[in-house]
């Protein structure tokens, strides 16, 4: 079975007008919410450093960084968009495989479309054929590639921003081929590296090593025809388990983004059950902190295993906290950047909520699962069972909780207006003349002025 | 056990002092090997494609394309020279482990050493040390990560140009440390791309990452501590087998660099023996093709298992057959590029002899071994057992012998003066006042014109 070169005619020959409405809308989705993480995480100390080592290197300025308005050449602004939206980890989740999908693909083909202009409907198109393609090997090696300890986000990347920006560039059947080649010779990420700079730093890279792959194979640079399925391959290099049939079957008919989902909060996916039925139980009964005597939560067991630091001293350290995480749902009503910031971690209004939470983990509870019980001073206890978590498919986030976010997310970063324009092109991306139009309108201008 | 932090240590404390002579030595060999490799493959159609793709997206122009003179940002100049360098597959190799330890590190520094001038002793101290990274790094997981699929002279490579970069960067133990993680989470390169142009890619993509991993740690751009030896860091993550004593032990006592090995002979390793009796044989006897009825060659299986093509029709294939290698011995008493080119395996003479050698596997006979009986038409057989091919690190090529080598690979790119000058300077590396002067040294006077 030739795997490699099947999907890649696959991405050359296909037709935009056998997506159907509701996948193309799904892909705006993902891409608005892409861009809303990029343009908040956009002043973050991980993105400072690796602009500072970055830029004296930039060949011509030809894309902008998002948030921000520094323009690189096109693989250095592909690595720093990568970074930048994977910093807060709040992009979109493929959960059968745990990819964030749209980092590595709309990162190289953004920068792309600044060089030159894109239209709206084959950017929206090579994105979505992008993702497929990270996502389909993504599931012909998920859960053993991962197990290994592999971060798939990266490895599986590099294939999608391969597949997408060689799309963009016209490439041929056997020019794709080899793209998906040099792809997989530089695929690469580690899960050790979780909790430091370079997790982000995985979807950059493969944003940039794709994009690379996909220009070195335009001017005809050879690799094997067979970079993922062959016995050195990457499927049998990387993986214990394969499952070609996974990338083949069924091309064109089912699409992967149509299942990708987006977290409401800025945490693990694991204790976003916690907080979904936390803030049910403040809305519905107008709870005050005060009021309350214990939290106890029943939690299926990873949530504990991940995230049960107790008494977390720095914001980061407050994502990998269920107490914490309950504590703002109830005085916050949320769990965004701001519930994760060294000042809100040693709030001590927080802090004295937080010493009052208890989590145990129950195997009959799921993992989208919680069962919440809070005891008020008044004597009451209200409960509540949280059947699928909000953001999980079961329960997506609506349109309008994706504009929440992404104003939550654009705040002290973008005016309003600015916010509101932007959204308004991430919406419009398949139809935009130019659709390297989002990147430049993500810049605040403020910082476009001082840039000019 | 810290192997990463203990590694980082000694490449940040080491002294030069502690170097023998002897090593220095062997390290301006390698080095004259490696520079004479790039400039020799300068204008081979690998390079032209690699750099037609690249330069439109290169930045400040610091650092010279060996062999040709564009200049580009250090980057990709790294990226560009590694494939250069191992484009004839004719660099150096560490026998231990079948990396090729030059091309990653040299490209890295090289291209530093032109952005910053870098004074010989410590240029050549750095790539002593990267070097002793990458090799020790392969040591802890060959074979069975070499089994596994990957190709080790871009896995481990990528260790010694952080190394080596990191070292001329003048990085903390922290930020070493940093940028061997970052490194980690790069390393990649299949072994399914051999006989594509991703072979010599992948020394190139060392380069290039490992010189961005010490970019980014030298502005505190976090990693790993634990990224080689972690459980889910490099050795475990991309090796069956892991002997971390290979890293720690001894360091600064021994030197990986002292087994180095030079290939005198433009094709894989195997076939040397074969080519060296051959050329023996016809100089001690003065053979002509005309005079030999057959030529029979008893070697090791692998031999007739990799290079067992008996008819080649293209100067690549003629690399994998060890018949049109024994012709060429006899006839030219060489096999160097010329006696791989399209124009050689047709040449009526050569085929005429290839058709009269025959092989035969032997289990008697060691790798680096073959015995050789040559049927004259006089009626005469003559023998020879060779013990030790020459390139061995038993019988390892002369100075005299790499100069020779180095004289072969530059005609047709430099001129004889051109060609001397540039060995000076790489014998005197140590000794230069700035390192850079071997790149630009590197240029034909006529290609240095044009640019200007």
């Amino acid at each position: 079975m030739e795997v490699t070169r099947t999907l890649a005619r696959f991405i050359v020959e296909h037709r935009y007008a056998g997506i159907p409405e509701s996948v193309r809308h799904e892909a705006a989705r993902s891409f608005l919410n892409w861009v809303g993480c990029a343009v908040g995480a956009a002043r973050h100390e991980t993105v400072e450093r690796a602009l500072a080592a970055l830029a004296p290197f930039s060949g011509p300025p030809e894309a902008t960084v998002l948030g921000r308005g520094e323009r690189l050449d096109i693989m250095q602004a592909a690595l720093m968009n990568g970074i930048t939206s994977h910093t807060f980890d709040f992009d979109d989740t493929h959960l059968k495989t745990v990819i964030h999908p749209s980092g590595p693909v709309a990162s190289a083909i953004l920068a792309l479309a600044e060089r030159k202009p894109v239209k709206g409907d084959e950017f929206l198109h090579a994105f979505i054929l992008g993702v497929e393609a990270e996502c389909r090997i993504g599931n012909s090696v998920y859960p053993e590639h991962y197990d290994v300890g592999w971060h798939i986000t990266g490895t599986a990347g590099v294939f999608g921003a391969a597949a997408a920006a060689g799309r963009l560039l016209g490439l041929n059947e056997q020019q794709m081929t080899w793209a998906l080649g040099i792809a997989a010779t530089q695929s690469s990420g580690l899960r050790e590296m979780f909790g430091t700079m370079c997790k982000p730093f995985h979807p950059g890279n493969a944003a940039k090593n794709g994009l690379l792959a996909a220009l070195l194979a335009q001017r005809n640079f050879t690799s094997s025809n067979q970079g993922i399925e062959a016995k050195r391959g990457f499927a049998n290099v990387l993986s214990t388990g394969f499952r070609p049939e996974e990338i083949t079957a069924r091309l064109g008919e089912t699409w992967e983004i149509a299942l990708n989902t987006y977290k409401p909060f800025a945490c693990g996916i694991v204790i976003h059950p916690a907080i979904d039925g936390c803030i049910q139980l403040r809305d519905e009964h107008r709870l005050k902190a005060e009021d309350i005597e214990a939290i106890t939560l029943r939690t299926h067991p990873l949530v504990l295993e991940l995230t049960g630091k107790k008494t977390p001293q720095v914001g980061l350290e407050g994502k990998f906290s269920v107490y914490h995480s309950a504590a703002v749902a109830i005085i916050h009503g949320a769990a965004g950047e701001a519930q994760y910031s060294d000042a809100c971690v040693r709030d001590p209004r927080v802090v004295a909520l937080r010493d009052r939470v208890t989590a145990m983990a129950d195997r009959t509870v799921h993992e989208d699962q919680v069962r919440i019980a809070i005891r008020l001073k008044d004597g009451r206890t209200l409960e509540k069972f949280v059947e699928h978590a909000i953001g999980s498919l079961d329960r997506p986030m609506s349109d309008a909780d994706l504009e929440a976010k992404f104003r939550g997310l654009a705040q002290g970063i973008l005016s309003a207006g600015e916010t509101d324009n932007l959204m308004r092109l991430c919406w419009n991306i398949g139809k935009l003349e130019d659709a390297g139009e989002v990147a430049r309108a993500s810049v605040p201008a403020a910082q476009a002025r001082r840039k000019a």
